[in-house]
């Protein structure tokens, strides 16, 4: 099975705010953001496993920015890092500025998502080969949350997490 | 005010069709596509004119192809040409085959826009430089189509349709 | 097959403009506009053809009056003329003014729909017997915009489109 | 204040059952029919009003008849009596047969409404003149039916609710 | 069948007023409410019967007082009575106060529903035993909604209602 | 400041999976999930704090087991612990087994949200007193999770992360 650049899946939503999908205050509801990223994290792993891929989990989504009613939201999805049968979707939320065009980071996630056959039994997918130094950050990144969800989920004994145990001793 | 390429108001809305948007078939249905291409043509258009843009019309949209349940579907939107304060939005709609990820052309459409200042009044916008042949063709059209809506609206004599004129005689 | 008068097709949808349906100005969303008028014409494509009818074209739609929120929107459809298969659908859309009653025209739209069996094979429809001056003149046009699509398809020669040249010459 | 007549207020309501307003058994979901129903009767008070008006109660909703995906509905709702400051709208639902183009009864519903001015007080309606001998008949039942909703609200004593009364004694 | 308690059906579903929810006062908008409602009170049908559970009837809903934007919005679905093989469903509504907790009625609404099974058909349903004072009072008057029905309906000969008659003799 | 038991924020959101809700498996879409879990989070941190409550972070959301089509799901939100001036709110959700009423966990999550005054500045909350085994369990795991939350960003030192050391060394 072929390796695969985090650019191969890159995919991009670019979508406005309106009122339907907005909280009392007038900002993106948090929920239908989730569901823009989960949408567009989905494209990204069937671009890169090229196979139905489901949601396995949202790792961490932090909500810096709030995101005003009326603007243009782009959310860029690429693959960061590939494991057996599963893919760590890194996603990247920007507003973009009316006036000027400048894009403002709004927002950071992590998915991720496991690629199955039609049986619904998870199945291998390409490895990743980072290219840029942001891509290669990313990926080194994904082995230590790996880690990290099976020490918190009891499936690793925290001594064998040699990549995280590493960021404490 | 400095002229603009089509790339530079480029806008991609990539998503999935999900079941609370299909019809009766189980295909995209009709009014949510319109609308998904109304967003896309609407940013296009602020991103060229860096305007509140509002929508005029829309010139044609062909129906090909329908768009089953659980399709990727790419969305292209470029301004093609710019009149005094009117925009021409072209539109390019794509199915992500997913074994293959070869993208099968299901759409096209155009849309008008035009940009207003704070009191919703027309306001000037930079005019388009077309670079490939795929743009110069669509820009030439386009002054034809302008020309077609004010000959139907009754608003040009018809001789003086030149470039229109010109098809038939 | 017996022919038929628009009016047995006229498919009435009046409605409201409700906060989840308007753009960031407070006004009917354009792409929900295209959507209902999309219903409407469907149902009227059905009611003359009494087959399943599928949109095939949007051909015109100009937005000459934004629609404010909490608006009346009454929505009218009706088949304008039969080809062989298609039909051309002809909507007026009115705002009425509450205190007073009146309505006021917001919009005209014209989509095309074919009319299938089972298969999805499109299928012959009943011609169109236009009765008032309106439908006469509407009856008309729709041939001048069928060449005009064919024309513009590359599917016509400009020197064929007897109706359509005519205009110019 | 002039009386009307309900014609004056009917408002048609023509739309499709569309797979994101179905129940789990493919038909049209309760909740969705009587949101429609709400919006029509909204429509319809305010015309016979020429007022804002707000639901006051849904009195009673029969759901004889399930609606299923991809049906045409045809909702048609009147004013069919005026007391002081509220309205009785008496809805009827149609499923409109494709093929034979027939219309079976579906569902009949009754709203109630009040008019109010910019402060949200009631303010007095026009009353009703029934023409046909459907209207006559629920113009009649109107009475009784408010009686009932002031007995069982605590509201009237019932026997004072002559109307009522006579149906039992 | 095993008789069972009001509370053994007892549904809580607490939720936001968002802006896509409401109407143009900015008020929960009615028709979502009455949707709301219907799908809590489809539940306690459920739990009731463990069948499947569609709705029959909604018999009255008396809107008192308006949800603003942004409210905390409680509704509690309890099975009152139970019938041959319908269940009356008893709905309260409260929202509840931001700062001080505090909850504050807004509506109640009743119900019809009826279990079918896998073919459609009416099924029976275990009967219910009232237990607080409130329980045994819908209980009881839930006879003479019933009754009341099968009047309207003429179904069921005034003087035959013993129930409802004693109102008012 | 009085500190407050979990209980006492404790939101139940007992809600259908309806066909719109749905992805092309016909399950619950994931993102539909999370915007539930966002809106019973966000009222539970409302109880927790009367104050208003935004989303800062989803910490953690694992997608164990599909939500068919149909489903009654039950979400519980409980604020876990709280620091000074933010929440975490674990969400429990279950699917109930319609034939036994059995219920069936199927996903966890932690938010995290923060309190804010009128001007949206953070502002201090109520202290979190734990009673049940299952609440104090969560109460501890919560600080290490708030320190890797800090490492992470790089705002906090491994090495101060003394909660989150032990479980290494």
């Amino acid at each position: 099975m072929i390796s695969k650049h985090p650019s191969e899946s890159l995919t991009v939503l670019t979508d406005l705010v309106l009122p339907s999908e907005t909280n009392p205050l007038n900002n993106l509801f948090g929920g239908e953001l989730l569901a823009r990223m989960d949408r567009a994290a989905s494209i990204a792993a069937g671009r890169h496993s090229r196979r139905i891929s489901v949601t396995v989990s949202v790792n961490h989504v932090a909500f810096n920015k709030a995101i005003p009613l009326g603007s243009v939201v782009i959310i860029e999805a690429k693959v960061s890092r590939a494991f057996n049968t599963s893919m760590e979707i890194y996603l990247d939320v920007w507003i973009e500025e009316k006036k000027s065009g400048e894009r403002i980071k709004s927002n950071e996630a992590i998915y991720t998502f496991v690629a199955v056959d039609e049986t619904g039994k998870p199945i291998e997918v390409p490895q990743i080969v980072p290219v840029t130094k942001l891509e290669k950050n990313r990926y080194d990144d994904a082995l230590r949350r790996k880690q990290l969800s099976l020490v918190l989920a009891g499936k690793l004994n925290p001594h064998d997490a040699t990549e995280l145990k590493a960021l404490f001793v």
